[in-house]
């Protein structure tokens, strides 16, 4: 079993607030990151995929397959948006690179079975200090 | 005479769009970068001073001194903002990364005069694929 | 002024040889890159242009022009191929990364001048330890 | 147990195309891939070790003794090389990053070994988005 | 279960060598870490993290408490310091990157316990090339 | 005329103080930096040398003899050392990262010149928030 990644990179805002907080408690938790117009990053994207090598073209996955289905399933909906405001499947969602990371684990896993291949694991970049990784419930 | 350089960053959102123009037209120009909520970028700000080593240092300028510069005359001010809603200095100007750091220079120019030493370039790195350069009026 | 640029990417090979010498010439100059298959690397492809901000746009030029014209102009003309045999505007030239960077500012400067802009420099990263920048004859 | 890793870097060509399959057929699975004359990259290896912490010397394995194995099994023969036509032990191999994985484990772990180490993983970085990583059979 | 990751940098310097060798075992096994007076690195620390959402945060762990823990554990007794003169809870122990690892964990893991969460691994960058990563006894 | 660049890294200690002035001046002027002991720094030099390229060879400089000037001139001194202590062409200069610019370029230039090229600048990243450049006197 080989393990193959693709990184894809996309820019977004967001902020992190508990609506059902008064704004002292918001700001003793999340601090600056609840501020109430937002902030943002470039956020990285990588996915791992596991699988058996086919004999046939040295893949486990072809990487364009990888690539379109992330661009497909997540980064046209979150790329220059607000991840509060503008994207459908988070909604409801705090948008934390935690929640992100599961969020986009469940659209990515299923996608990427669809081409008998398993996702391995979600890991989100969200600034040069500061990473999360997921490996699915 | 030698050059210093000192990378500082800050995370922040920000919207393209020029409120005398219709919505097709801050389409047309400016696409993703003017959806509605925003979106943002870890911004990376490279500040240049230039001047002649002191003798008695090795210095051309301490660096605690330019850091606690920058972030007193633009980190404060910007990192987790919005920077068209939240910064006084960025008022009624589109925040472009060329407008951002033609005002950083504005503000960093004469506090770091007021130390003796002399500013070169401010330089910001907007997204890993594109950057800005400003060597002043 | 200001100064903003663009950086895209591209992956090729190339040998760098001289047809009108004897092959333990070629050694002795070149080394390893003369080897006969070949062998490659990522280049990064840095595009500086300098002019002045458009008040409307806060522009000195659309990054999606700019980065339209490297693809149109010289990444699709090279990604992905072999510099010595498939790139018809690099035909006899020893594809040296100086020799690079001088082809595609003949290919860029006009295209950007074509849109009220000034190309100012080309950069090419061929490894992590090796770069070369021109900035026009 | 400690795991340690060295990272080592290599210039190569390569195709991908299956000699089985029609032109057709190798271009619509590898596209640009498989482009006749081939392409490159800047590879980066890195090579995990595992193993418990000598306590006369601090160290898992020497790192001097590490990058020595990596170069005499792998680098010398894949550096500046076409990895489809100069190496020995990838003739008849697809140069996929997977096989490539695959191939640099069977030459590191016995050399690995003998000096009372383990080897844990391999990861190739191919261009600043794609990787592979490989634990052994 | 999610791992979320802190990087934080320190600037030191170490010199290895074994007390108990005479000078020419030292320089055979150390070479030039060996040297009398060290020598120094940009040393990089990422922590990882793993335990459950917290449905009201979003998060593992509040990264402002991680970072606080580093920094109170680690970063203010390392950073621009000398690792075998300077540093009590390394006293006596050779300061192998291997050695400094297992020395983080023991004053991380029960700091980072106490905040309810569950520290995963200790990963030391010390040059670009060498890296070092520890999971606990 | 064209701009080539060359990267080499060295790994040294060094520590800034002034002989001539009390602790306490000490401490005041350079903080953690004049530690009794010592610090270190993972340095990157970055050599740009300009000229016309040879049409014989594509290069302005063959990269290969830049490479050994670097490291005979520069890194066999300066790699794994005390920069106070160990390296006799900065014997009692202030180790600052300017100082070392001006002592590279000293031995650099008419290295470079004695191969035909003009030495344009010497860069010296010292951690990834702190550099240098330098272009002669």
């Amino acid at each position: 079993m080989v393990y193959i990644q693709r990184r894809e990179t996309f820019s977004a805002s967001h902020r992190l607030y508990n609506a059902a907080w008064s704004d002292d408690q918001n700001e003793a938790v999340f601090g600056k990151c609840s501020n109430r117009y937002g902030h943002g990053h470039n956020f990285q994207l990588i996915v791992t995929v596991k699988g058996d090598v086919n004999p046939d073209t040295g893949f486990v996955m072809n990487l364009v397959d990888l690539k379109d289905i992330m661009h497909r399933e997540v980064i046209e909906h979150v790329d220059h948006r607000n991840l509060n405001e503008d994207v459908p499947f988070l909604k409801g969602i705090q948008p934390s690179t935690e929640n992100l990371a599961i969020a986009f684990w469940d659209r990515l896993a299923p996608a990427i079975a669809a081409k008998g291949a398993q996702l391995h694991s979600i890991r989100i970049i969200e600034t040069e200090n500061n990473f999360v990784e997921y490996f699915g419930a």
